[in-house]
């Protein structure tokens, strides 16, 4: 890949790196916000798979382009390097787009996707890593909170305290897939569906007693519905608490309200959760200690953003270090993600 | 230095990383603590100034030395493979020891340090660096969790939120230097001093609200003293609240207790804290995000001990990829502290 020491764009008088935005959801949106707050890189293009003219960005200096179009972007193919994109922030969804999208194009760019498909993560490794190692790029997958930052803790706190159990809380927030599964009943017309960690469940773990916990102890749902005039609530109410993979094997709480409620109340997007460690230490392992990370977010796409941001950074960062090849958050020196130096980050955070 | 795919000890019938402890005291006996949980290291060796006779370690298959016969360890000087320590962990204190040996130590091994005199860092860096660049090692400095973890989850939350403020309290817990500065008053036999970070500011900042706080509005101290039969009881509190730059900027409490209360009831050594983050983002900065990090820790001493085996291991990997210098735990690739493969944790904790 084309090396350059720094970014090819400028940003008042200092080189910056240059971001391109594949996708123009809350999360490309959200990723457009970060860059605003960056000192060190610029919004170079945004790609989109709808007509650009109806695609309406934040960023005055930045164009929007067919998704076609991004080749003629790649340093790779040849683009100068003041129209080169230094990272490419994909922005689609997990269950299609992504697989399909992060390796095609860790062949032209860096990269950094936020897949969260767990399961499917080792594959999709594989598909990226091959693409940008042929290419001489950097692709870090599966970047966010979790995966992301939630992954990054799990892994700090079973390092250091390796006798012990971790617990993975998720909200109070919106579960967009459980939203739409209600969305998707019978008379239905809008539903929002919240994830709640069971309060004595976190105590319990934070007691360092390391309790065995089902699925239906560590949290609650609460769905609230606008339902067509006339529907049947109780049919309504049944099906969700007892839809498979989704609500039967938690205590779900249905509330029917009405559109103006939904509105007023339910617009924002928040979520958070716990990560929580407990490991013993000492000879005999005497001692207990706790180990809590906490996130508790207005708005889950502009963190999930935030986060892509700061990885894109340390992309390009690896890429110049000739750190080729697919990465993820646990690849990452941390202070790759910030825009200090060294020295000072060892003067003012250490 | 010599290079080794592997750690040239044996645990089980597994390759091992061989550790070394410089310095016996709660440091290196919770080092001693954390390799008996750690599958891929094994301890080679302690080092003591006092008599290593007089020094009773709890492993079995490891032996005591004097401090100055830790060269013949080094496979810069000469170690057979079997007998070379792979790291070295310092275990001194920040004051004088530290800045002496760990140049002088990194010049002969891989070596970890808990340095922690936050002013100093940049002058240890420096030195310690040219040391064992010059002998292509690896040097860790400033591991632990203040110091440490706190440092890390500092960074990790400025790079994700760069507009926003950070918070960092401690406690509740014993602070050394303070319980040693009131034993040194005149009628007191012994003292324990906890830190308490104060309710009101810690919700003041989860609320997001970016507060000014002062040194007194953030923690609270609170002392036990036990004090000699006799001693005037309020001259001694009197010296105690205003003695500067331990207590005169905060608000204490003291007690006078026992002996036999003190050895009941404040023979551990607690501690942890929490730093906090609060950002902002979205376009016009209308939404706040807030990271939370916590420690409750029975035991600092064994924590600490935890964080600095786990850095040793990944300085061990950073030395192997031929990372030579000073380092901190900014520089550590999170995978690198885990005994666990890419894959492996790719797979189950991303």
């Amino acid at each position: 890949m084309v090396s350059r020491q720094n970014g090819g764009g400028r940003k008042g008088t200092k080189m910056t790196i240059r971001i391109g935005i594949m996708g123009y959801g809350n999360l490309g949106r959200g990723v457009e916000c970060a860059i605003k707050q960056a000192p060190d890189m610029e919004l170079a293009a945004v790609f989109t798979r709808r007509n650009p003219e109806d695609v309406h960005i934040l960023t005055e200096t930045a164009k929007v382009y067919r998704a076609d179009e991004v080749e003629r972007f790649s340093p790779i193919t040849g683009a100068a390097p003041e129209d080169a994109i230094d990272v490419l922030i994909i922005c689609g969804g997990s269950a299609t787009d992504l697989p399909e999208q992060t390796p095609k194009y860790a062949s032209l760019f860096n990269v950094v996707d936020s897949f969260d498909t767990h399961a499917r993560i080792p594959e999709h490794y594989a598909h990226v890593d091959a693409a940008s190692k042929g290419a001489s790029t950097t692709a870090t997958i599966s970047a966010g909170w979790d995966p992301g930052m939630f992954s990054v803790t799990r892994l700090y706190s079973e390092a250091i305290l390796p006798v012990g159990a971790a617990y993975t809380f998720w909200g109070k927030g919106v579960s967009q897939g459980h939203s739409d599964a209600v969305r998707r009943i019978d008379g239905v017309l809008d539903a929002r569906q919240y994830t709640i960690p069971v309060e004595a469940a976190l105590e319990a773990v934070r007691s360092g007693s390391e309790p065995e916990l089902s699925t239906r102890e560590k949290h609650t749902r609460e769905v609230f519905v606008v339902a067509e005039e006339g529907a049947d609530k109780e049919r309504i109410t049944e099906e969700i608490v007892t839809m498979k993979n989704y609500f039967d094997e938690y205590d779900t709480t249905v509330h029917f309200i009405s559109a103006e409620e939904m509105a007023r109340d339910h617009s924002g997007i928040p979520h958070g959760g716990f990560v929580i460690r407990s490991g013993r230490t000492g000879w005999d392992e005497e001692d207990t200690n706790i180990i809590e990370y906490k996130l508790t977010l207005d708005s889950n796409p502009e963190f999930t953003s935030s986060v892509l941001l700061a990885v894109a950074r340390a992309t390009w960062k690896m890429a110049q270090n000739g750190m080729y090849g697919a990465k993820t958050m646990f690849d990452i020196p941390p202070a790759f993600l910030s825009p200090r130096s060294g020295e000072d980050l060892r003067k003012s955070m250490l």
